[in-house]
């Protein structure tokens, strides 16, 4: 918690920010326009419910209760002094500052009574999310978190390890190119105020709290080192003259809405990087770049009609997914499984094709029923005209938006031909699937 | 669904209750009456926020979305005609309707779009949190989740899916004679409308949803059987003579507050049944059973204190741990772990006894903290004074109240003597702790 010193902590706990209303005056294309309308109106529901206008002093005050610690004659530490006391694995989600993307975060705080007194459980996870629910950088949340925690509990010390996983939203170009590319971005940030304040190897403080988070795949050193990497939004800066100034102008004034400093250092790009990224799903011409592809590479396989008797069912597993949900311009990713029958003997059509149909599709605004059966309607004339798609995704958008269900997903199915009118052949490709963990 | 009629469908959908804030004017002793306060308050809480208030056509309302079914010349079922579309692994709370006590629920909602449109996911979610925040059944909830989608998306039909688990909390008698009790009561029901009206092994529909869910545990046979199995509440009615009338009067009031109908048969019983499990946790006189017990058994091992050259740590890990949080009148569960020097050679205290030690403590009101210290306080003085002691628990209270993180845990420890003194100790102890599932 090194750089922030104390006097920030009045500020920190009595940051109710004045948060205007402020209408959007800028005229933009109406398609625009009303996509910025979404994501204000998803934003603003933050902004009236949690976030920016909460106190953590309201939150911890009458939550802290007596509680006695050892008697006098015994050496040790225990309940009300000294004793760590840890929540772990707190599911939250943010959102990044520099993208507007929210990102998940798995949420361990411990602090150390002192003065005879704990804090309800629950009010760590609150001041917790009090902080995620803002625009943020995962090292600058964790110092925040503990900062409020510190000041308003007064114990000994306080620990916070964010475990942060930002998406990592490919543009249409380098998916085309490498499908696999990683879809995840995570770091590990920790901060730590009193006897957690050195972190340094030596500290036993630090090596107690690892071991009851069992986390023993992490090491103080990868922590130090995760700090280190300084910028982790994997958005990229985009050319400025790609985005059209009045498109920055409103979601600036968005930011405003917020209560954000638009001039801070971090913010200053956001409007144009999170343009940047809305703007990969509106690219028309890609269609036309994907008929070609397809004239060249893909024969249609008429013949296989006529041999109905040998043919087996093909299955192609774990397409890797990413798209963007039209309702709220959030990302959903996941997997994309494809069967379709095939003569014993001919050679399946490639993995990269279908992954390529997969990205085409995911690579605008879309609905996941609708995505599903835009791949299966794609690749049915190319395969014969019987085909199953099963799309499995998790939807960040049931992740924020007070909806939180973190570990859910959505699975949608297309059946064309055969795979309609023959549940056997549907019941043999669903029985193929593997067990997926989203 | 057989049971539920179709002119259920409005009642259902416009369910606004009339809820109206009454005081309780009934004289109890005084910690009850502060008991029950922070009960009411826990509940009014959810009173004013979700719950019997929603009102579900408000919620699915403007949240169906025109998308186009397959084109005529194809035949098959995919976008908003004829796919299942499946929402799974839905963490859901509720409220027992025969004891008050929370129960969780793992809820997977699948339905066929029909009418070429189909409903935003995160609604799916919504409506099955109405139905969750109210005093509930397991079986009664999947009915009213399945036919609440019904009437308000009208598709070709709706599949409900419950896991509940109901924590099992042990009378004091029962835990002390046997401790490995298990500490949870599990059912799955499932409800199905439309195509999946019908639930037989033949049904198609219900087989391909099963597939989709991976829950290749989970046969149509196990659900039917569960259904078949009735009252799932593992609280135990009481003795009349035991519960004070005005005491079950000022928890009916409360049931009146929410808007429950008192008179309703599974929860005319309600109020004694949460008493008599609050009641436990008041027992006065246990101390001196306790007392007595350790006086006959143990023998202070004070001449450890001589032997420190020739001492190990011995450890004795998951002690299965219930207690009832005294904030939130709520269960926490999970396991304590305890270390002690031994004396090489010599028999180690018995399991049985720790156990014992953890029950006593776990069965009144408490904090995790205090727990985790009386447990060390206890058996110091029988272990040559050098103890350690962590427990790991799932607090019910931070999953209800609105702060739902699921999967969260909560490490307290105390350490005595050496433990202390000594990190080289407590590090060799700490590493020896398994990895817990809670």
């Amino acid at each position: 918690m090194g750089g922030l010193a104390e006097h920030n902590c009045e500020v920190l706990l009595e940051n109710t920010l004045k948060v205007s209303c402020m209408k959007i005056g800028v005229e933009e294309e109406p398609e625009i326009q009303a996509a910025v309308r979404v994501l204000l109106g998803g934003l603003g529901e933050d902004v009236n419910r949690e976030g920016y206008k909460q106190n953590v002093n309201d939150i911890v005050e009458g939550a802290l209760f007596p509680e006695a610690g050892l008697e006098d004659d015994k050496v040790g530490e225990a309940g009300g002094t000294g004793g760590i006391v840890i929540v772990r694995d707190l599911n939250l989600y943010s959102s990044c500052e520099s993208c507007l993307l929210p990102f998940q975060v798995e949420c361990h705080v411990g602090y150390v009574p002192s003065r005879q007194r704990v804090v309800g459980l629950s009010k760590l996870s609150r001041v917790a999310d009090v902080f995620a629910k803002r625009l943020q950088d995962p090292q600058r949340m964790a110092d925040e978190i503990c900062l409020a925690l510190q000041c308003s509990i007064e114990p000994t010390g306080v620990a916070v390890i964010l475990e942060c996983l930002h998406i990592h939203f490919p543009t249409l170009e380098s998916t085309i190119v490498d499908p696999s590319q990683e879809g995840w971005k995570k770091v590990v940030v920790s901060s730590g105020s009193g006897v957690f304040e050195n972190k340094e190897a030596g500290n036993d403080m630090w090596t107690e709290f690892f071991r009851l988070l069992k986390m023993k795949r992490l090491v103080a050193d990868r922590i130090q080192k995760s700090i280190s990497t300084g910028h982790w939004c994997p958005s990229q800066a985009p050319s400025i003259s790609a985005i059209p100034s009045d498109m920055v102008s409103a979601v600036a004034t968005i930011l405003r809405t917020l209560g954000e400093d638009q001039l801070r250092k971090e913010v200053i790009g956001t409007p144009a990087r999170f343009l940047n990224w809305l703007i990969n799903f509106q690219t028309r011409d890609f269609k036309m770049k994907l008929d070609g592809f397809a004239s060249k590479i893909w024969e249609p396989r008429k013949s296989d009609g006529d041999m109905k008797g040998n043919m087996k069912i093909h299955s192609e597993l774990n397409l890797p997914l990413r798209s963007q949900c039209e309702h709220h311009l959030l990302p959903f990713y996941g997997v994309v499984h494809v069967g379709y029958f095939s003569a014993v003997g001919m050679t399946p059509i490639g993995k990269t094709i279908l992954q390529s149909v997969v990205h085409f599709y995911g690579s605008k605004l879309q609905v996941q029923e609708r995505l599903t059966k835009q791949i299966a309607e794609t690749m049915a004339p190319l395969l014969g005209g019987d085909i199953i798609v099963v799309a499995e995704a998790s939807h960040t958008c049931m992740l924020s938006r007070g909806v939180e269900k973190f570990g859910s997903s959505t699975v949608t199915i297309a059946v064309l031909g055969r795979f309609s009118t023959d549940p056997k052949a549907r019941a043999l490709f669903l029985e193929s699937l593997p067990f997926t963990e989203l």
